[in-house]
């Protein structure tokens, strides 16, 4: 897709320009009285929670803003592999896809040492690592990324929209410890909201808990007792989305350029075809003083950005959007309101960028914290629903601290490399080479972490330890389920395996069988299924063993964890994998109450869902069980939690152990 | 994505149940009085070509249908991967894969010799040939895919929305010869319009063209002397939409189900999961019988159905959609108001079922009826806008004939080959064998038929002869261009060179260069880019030549046919396809001329289009210069027609010829 052509017009490029209606300020609306959710901030991090909570029919949500409208412009831009993933996991992955970047290559420029006030191009690495992921490295203005979570909320049960021109004012917190969900003192909430004749009004709301996504200078983590800590830099940087006309060849490709005097630039394509963003590296701040004092304008970083380019023509036609910013990397030590130790149940919580500040180049800041609201999302809505006990809640600052941690680490190691200033002298000694080649080595050694695909939580109460990781290496436990295409049985369509995992709050069991078992042709009805004496094959017996525990033992997390009257699948969804090719797969020959499970009765009507089987054979690409190193013998069962990580791995035969991970914080029926 | 498990709701399935607001009815708004293009009828013929103009702000549309607001349900369903190309063109291709049923295997099912009462599996074959279309064959409801050319009408430039409850009452057709778009007598229409309050309001058009997209009862049709001719072939049939419990084993799959005394069915699963719809043969009827003497009700075409799946249960929970037809093949004798032969400008046309009926089995009449308008659109758009001459309206009658009267036979082959009935006797003999054999060789054969893709128009003013066609015998002139995968040099990503052909009226020119040259260092700049000894390559001196025709000479068509003070590429958009690998190409060292063709200055900001140059070296793809068997010494021009059909392939050095192609009838710019 083109667009942008004629200049920067904010909205959906799908629709003519003509077309588009801006939305700058939404007209106010009373605000509830009392909630399950508050959430605090329109960021990604408050919308991608917005999006999950949208989903359950009986959870109360509310989401304000204090801006009077959607985001137009600016800010984030980066959307790593792994977010991508998540995208698809609320539906709008390929809408991304389709209207955004797709960054495939990087290219270094560097001083020429012949000629040091010129650039040449000195290196080009394939972004993204083969493999790492079915989605690509893209980037698409954050306004948009806000659009398809708007409307994913607004298309879901509830047809969520924010509350704008509100601003908290004050959480009162109560002291009294968290007893249970359906007996406890609300937390007061304070917002001051504007009205249409642009009046503050005051309003007093009820929150079973509060999300704070207000960003770096956030109310709720202030009102909280926390801060972020760390340090500034006191790197001036100017970023800007500009329209331009240039002679400099890669301008459509992201590049890191290094000139000799005058400091780093980033280059990062945008959407549409004509549109760049531009990182520009400015001077150094002198002690204790801000960016605002500097006076910056937009002509500043456009004059520093050409003389990065030099010998090439840099000629702004319009700046879209600009920022002036220092680099600092600041992190609060807990993301909720206990203490670290204190086993009581959390109330309050921040997430994004109320927790962690970095710079923007490496493109981590959207993801990270979408990320953070993608891990708490699913956990509050299980608490809310009675299906978890509140320990679960506990799981979310200790899950994403750590996270948060190795950003930071990583973005200062980034931040060093990119803005270490070559001079003539080294680069006419060849030290400049050295450094470019430093740079290539780190961007390739770090490809995983920049696609957000390396984050590996650590052992808790939903996250097991490695006892039975042998079988199935490439599902490593506390990663992100790493898809692959299968084939799925019952109408033959290659298929990602991972994408079966939506945003819905569900836990998944993917269970992978070992080689099956051939069918007799004298089992009634089954010769004629068997076209051109094609073998007929079925589960093995160790995995009809396990599908009678779980749908008959009193001690299946199907049965104790499952609603009353609800469909089977409802909060733990049971996916299987045959070695078998689709054609030679049959449940015929099954127990009815296996069958029950791999093609369940649900809904009012009672239809089947004939989704639940995979061949792990599949055209055109490898073979599953080959890729992540699945035990093809004994096959096993791959516990994954609803934000998409591998919670354990487990031999068929430990259905205790199944039974047990579950009880750990599931909460049982009351039928 | 699974849908409809409780029962089905029309409407968008990303949107919760509850967030649908089902449109049944539109309130009326007042007719225009003058317009360039009348519409009749909002089937898939009626949309795509609203679509279409719906794309050119200077173009008035209007588009009426009698029904009171658009369709709910039921109808089509079968959507072609030809169609899929066409859906890309207009942009929604993905949302229909997203949301369809994907055809990925058929299934054979016929009676047990042993038991002839029952049916057993007989074959399997693969639905769609490898590398036929980057598109699969999916099955999606009619109702979707009107909605999805709404929405694209909505948001293209003119806003296009259909008027309801409004029909055409009469057609006044002037005597007079067409002498020019802006001199010529407007067809004087009249419309009937029910009101808000329910009554019937007649309304006066002028229009410059009125398209019939009516249906097979196309009242457009009869007020040009013009009738369905052909035979019926008297045999009933039913079809329905249902939610069903079933333990017949491939319920997901489309199948061909022969029984022995029970007649045939078709099994063809539905989006969604749950939905399937099943064609059902019913009784022969008697000389003179209608299908309403009948008086069939749904549960016939159920009990029909359940004696065709015997042994296997079929029980049906919910009949979403029903109706009863008899098998006829009819054929109008042309398409429009001009008798053949005669070579006035048509100014009446019709397209879809209005020119041609046939039984619904095969899949084809929702996608040769949008093929009929996608042919269509661009000439009306072409003739309106001024550009070509209206001697190009005379080649839709003649082009789409021609593929309706190919499907016409094509329908009644296939439906002698459902239909044939086998009886006890030649099943215990084996020719019910023989019948099924020839029912899946037939299949097999045609299966380039039934996706569309074996359409070739004849050679015409738009469509040129074979001369040249051994420069690239897989661009077939007068086919559609086959698309494949091509690295985009700019950016390095991997696109389908055949989707720069978006459904905008322009012609392309896909100019495949020979080997390139290399170019020496010693160029100004060129060291610069030689990072690690890397080779540069430019173009052949034969495309320098060639792009220095097309940007300087006063016979190029870019300069005759192209818009005063309009982009270089607003009629005829140039795509060049280097073998060299992307790192390797380079525009530098090009004079400026071919320099801005490459990469041309746009737009009121002159801002430059990068998205010109293609390499054949693309990663897990075959090369296209293999896979199309182009000329790899020599290159080629291959001429795309806007509805993407191939028109010409010539040298590089026939610019005369090029020149020639497009005088026959473009109209020179009037600056």
């Amino acid at each position: 897709m083109q667009f942008h052509l004629n200049g920067f017009t904010p909205g959906d490029p799908e629709l003519a320009v003509s077309q588009r209606q801006s939305v700058n300020a939404v007209a106010p609306r009373a605000l509830p009285e009392k909630v399950d959710v508050l959430i605090v901030g329109c960021g990604p991090a408050g919308l991608t929670l917005a999006a999950q909570l949208a989903r359950f029919a009986n959870i109360k949500t509310c989401i304000i803003d204090k801006k009077p409208g959607p985001l137009q412009l600016g800010q984030a831009d980066g959307i790593a592999c792994r977010s991508l993933e998540m995208f698809n996991a609320f539906g709008f992955a390929e809408r991304v896809l389709k209207e955004a970047y797709w960054v495939n290559e990087t290219v270094f420029w560097k001083p020429d040492t012949r000629k040091p006030a010129n650039i040449l191009r000195s290196g080009r690495v394939q972004d993204t690592e083969d493999g790492l992921s079915e989605f690509p490295h893209v980037i698409l203005n954050q306004a948009r990324v806000h659009d398809f979570f708007l409307t994913s909320m607004r298309q879901a049960e509830t047809g969520l929209a924010p509350y704008y021109s509100s601003t908290l004012v004050h959480i009162e917190v109560p002291e009294k410890a968290f007893a249970s969900i359906s007996d406890l003192t609300p937390i007061s909430v304070t917002v001051e909201q504007a009205t249409a004749k642009g009046e503050r009004e005051k309003h007093t709301m009820q929150a079973t808990f509060v999300i704070g996504c207000d960003g770096a200078r956030s109310q709720v983590r202030q009102s909280i007792g926390l801060k972020l800590e760390g340090d500034s830099a006191s790197q001036l940087w100017g970023v800007m989305d500009v329209l331009v006309v240039t002679d400099f060849p890669d301008i459509r490709t992201k590049c890191l350029i290094q000139s000799d005097q005058n400091g780093s630039i980033i280059v990062i394509p945008r959407e549409g075809g004509y549109l760049v963003r531009i990182y520009v590296e400015l001077d150094k701040l002198a002690p204790g003083e801000r960016v605002a004092d500097r006076q910056l304008t937009s002509d500043d970083v456009v004059t520093a950005a050409q003389r990065v380019f030099h010998p090439y023509s840099f000629d702004v036609k319009e700046v879209v959007w600009w920022s002036a910013y220092e680099i600092g990397q600041r992190l609060c030590r807990r993301f909720d309101n206990v203490e670290i130790g204190d086993e009581s149940t959390p109330r309050v919580f921040i997430a994004g960028d109320a927790c962690h500040t970095h710079s923007p180049k490496a493109g981590q800041g959207m993801n990270v914290s979408m990320r953070d609201s993608f891990n708490l999302g699913w956990k509050l809505a299980s608490v809310l629903r009675g299906i978890a006990s509140p320990a679960l809640l506990n799981t979310y600052s200790a899950e994403r601290h750590g996270v948060a941690a190795e950003l930071i680490a990583f973005d200062r190691e980034w931040a060093r490399i990119v803005s270490a200033t070559g001079d003539a002298a080294s680069a006419a000694s060849g030290h400049d080479n050295d450094r470019s080649q430093e740079f290539q080595q780190y961007f390739v050694r770090h490809g995983r972490y920049t696609a957000g695909t390396s984050i590996q939580y650590h052992t808790s109460i939903i996250c097991a330890d490695t006892a039975f990781q042998y079988l199935a290496t490439g599902f490593d436990i506390g990663t992100r389920f790493h898809s692959a295409m299968v084939t799925r049985v019952a109408d033959a369509k290659p298929v990602q395996l991972g994408h079966v995992v939506e945003a819905d709050g569900r836990w998944r069991l993917m269970v992978f069988d070992g080689p099956g078992e051939k069918i007799s042709e004298s089992i009634p009805g089954m010769a004629a299924l068997q076209h051109h004496a094609v073998e007929l094959l079925s589960l093995s017996q160790s995995l009809i063993e396990w599908a009678t525990f779980m749908v008959k033992s009193a001690y299946s997390p199907l049965i104790r964890y499952g609603f009353a009257n609800a469909d089977i699948d409802a909060n733990i969804d049971c996916r299987f994998i045959i070695q078998a090719p689709h054609q030679q797969f049959t449940v015929e020959s099954l127990p009815e109450s296996v069958r029950s499970l791999l093609q369940p009765s649900k809904g009012t009507l009672g239809l089947i869902d004939y989704e639940k089987v995979f061949s792990a054979a599949v055209r055109d690409h490898e073979n599953i069980y080959d890729s992540r190193a699945i035990d093809k013998e004994n096959g096993c069962v791959v516990i994954v939690r609803p934000d998409q990580h591998i919670a354990d791995v487990l031999p068929l035969s430990a259905t205790d152990r199944l039974a047990v991970f579950f009880d750990r914080f599931m909460l049982p029926v009351s039928a």
